[in-house]
């Protein structure tokens, strides 16, 4: 590992050493065919193989019911911004979907949605600097709407869903990009959630879209091709040519997390390797928490120094000690270590131990 | 080499052995950053760099104009049959878009555009069996039409146009995927020239849109956000988070076209791979070349045998000599032969002997 820093970017992030080292290792001949996994066809049974094994891989880690389906998409998590509202808000007569506000990427899927939709936003964390999730009442949520958005983790300010709001009859839609498989969820409360690849799952450019199947057959007739759900799901994601790169890499990746114990085991190490951490800064009268405790995410871990120029130097005394990529977001400035899957627990120590020393010295 | 195929697969295809293994050798550290490209952030600076060199070495090798931009895309060329006349149509009052009909692919972008433009085709080489390409009647090039689209090489039927037509002041826009970089074209006769990565420039998910400046600013109200030309410009191509393996391999591909002496030397190395092969058809009464002479691809050698079964024979002995992936499209079945720029000229000379072997044995 010594060549290898400890990078806390928030995305595209790190993989697991084991995972790198094997598509180093076979990336000029897959399994003996003379070629690279990205040189063959994705017509190729080869490739049909790895897809089927990263969609049932995907489905036993996830405790998917049977009635959802699994679709790879171009475009990671944004693109799927406009593609909920094509292909869901018909269900609505009104085209009404319901979004809830919690920071950067919620106002972007709001924003991406406006031209497809008719888009309230039912409750908002702006008065709180999205520090903290806003109260959703029951009673605003439009029953005949087509969907309600939410934003599972919210990587910018490092807030989560700790737990999903009833939604009645209107399905519930969650972009799970900064966690999916990082936590264990009931799939049942969801009718989509997606997530890009470039944190828990693989490289970045393609999202996975996880959707109950009766929530197909309804795109708009000005849904792009590519972006229609039911034509990708006809087609087993293989409309054209896919991102194949990407799709080997998360079945990788899903090996790699069903090696490790799966979901739940991951989940009681993600959520160790974020105490960790909010230890040190709950100990300090130093290092700042931008989250409210209520709904801390065990994924992106944000804080602030008493000043500016302190955490310029605790950026450049952290990189020249190996710990990698730990600025914040420009929205909210200030530091954040990202703690995906595959950072080990390891790594949260070393961030901890260099926190606690930096505090000593310049506190 | 022994390890590895000639691989004839249509794409995605093979890549130079000398990309491939500088890729894998500095897969898990990136230029001593301790992290993968794949790891690293699409707004950093060495990713930014990456970016930038791809499209400085784009710019140089394609000899293009000033006033030409480039874009890289998701979702491949297909995400740009719906793209274009979302971009492109609002050119013309009545939304009027014209498209040559040549075979596969172009029937499929004359398909994805017709939700969103009036959709004429005004030649088709149906009539044919798309083995040439049609008569382009100038008269029928409507000069209030949004564009004329063109598909320059057939992939599946192993056409190409061997000069592009005079199309007066409406511009001319080229599906290039199977050809981009293969032959020195004049940019200033097109609009639009785009390809899918996945042939000539690297692994498949993504597209690069080449767009003449005056040409943005005109997207329809219900473009999603990543198909629209003019917000990809203004975001240099990073309105989201990118693909950033398929900029990074691009950015070695170019490297590498550079390094082979450029588009010019490349085209006659092409010529020439084509050439080994089609003399070997002609000499033939065994083999029948698909397309018409007088409109061959270089990059796509199409042929039948006499008949399905020695088709098969053909194949099974081709690989087990290290002849990879030389199945026909469905559409029209037989044998095809893709020559890209990374395919040596050995790869054509080995075929062709193992065609005038099995010939002399079979014929």
């Amino acid at each position: 590992m010594s060549h290898r820093v400890y990078n806390f970017g928030a995305g595209p992030a790190m993989l697991p050493l084991p995972v790198m080292e094997r598509i180093r290792d076979e990336f000029l001949n897959y399994r003996g065919m003379g070629a690279s996994v990205i040189e063959i066809s994705h017509r190729s049974r080869e490739f049909q193989a790895i897809q089927d094994e990263a969609k049932a891989l995907f489905r036993e880690l996830a405790g998917l019911p049977d009635d959802y389906r699994i679709l790879f998409v171009h475009g990671g998590a944004r693109m799927q911004f406009a593609a909920l509202p094509l292909n869901l808000a018909g269900r609505s007569a009104t085209r009404t979907c319901l979004y809830v506000e919690t920071g950067n990427f919620s106002q972007l899927a709001i924003k991406d949605a406006q031209p497809f939709a008719d888009v309230k936003v039912i409750a908002s964390g702006a008065a709180d600097g999205y520090r903290r999730l806003p109260a959703l009442d029951p009673a605003a949520i439009d029953q005949a709407a087509a969907y309600l958005h939410i934003t599972s983790n919210n990587t910018v300010c490092g807030t989560r869903w700790p737990s999903f709001p009833e939604t009645g009859a209107v399905p519930l839609l969650a972009d799970q990009t900064s966690e999916i498989l990082s936590r264990v969820i009931d799939y049942r409360r969801f009718g989509v959630v997606y997530a890009g690849l470039q944190k828990n799952l693989g490289p970045s450019g393609m999202a996975v879209v996880v959707i109950r199947a009766d929530l197909l057959g309804g795109a708009a007739a000005q849904t792009p091709l590519l972006l229609n759900y039911t034509q990708l799901d006809k087609d087993d994601s293989l409309t054209n040519t896919t991102n194949t790169f990407a799709v080997y890499v998360v079945r990788c990746m899903l090996e790699w997390l069903k090696e490790q114990g799966g979901v739940a085991v991951m989940e009681r190490r993600n959520e160790e390797k974020a105490a960790v951490l909010y230890r040190v800064i709950d100990a300090s009268g130093f290092y700042r928490g931008f989250a409210d405790p209520s709904c801390r995410s065990t994924m992106n871990v944000t804080f602030h120094l008493p000043t500016p120029e302190l955490e310029r130097r605790f950026l450049a005394e952290a990189l020249a000690g190996g710990l990698y990529a730990l600025e914040g977001h420009r929205a909210i400035g200030g530091l954040r270590a990202s703690l995906y899957n595959p950072m080990p627990l390891a790594g949260a120590e070393a961030l901890a131990s260099f926190m606690r020393e930096f505090e000593r010295k310049n506190g």
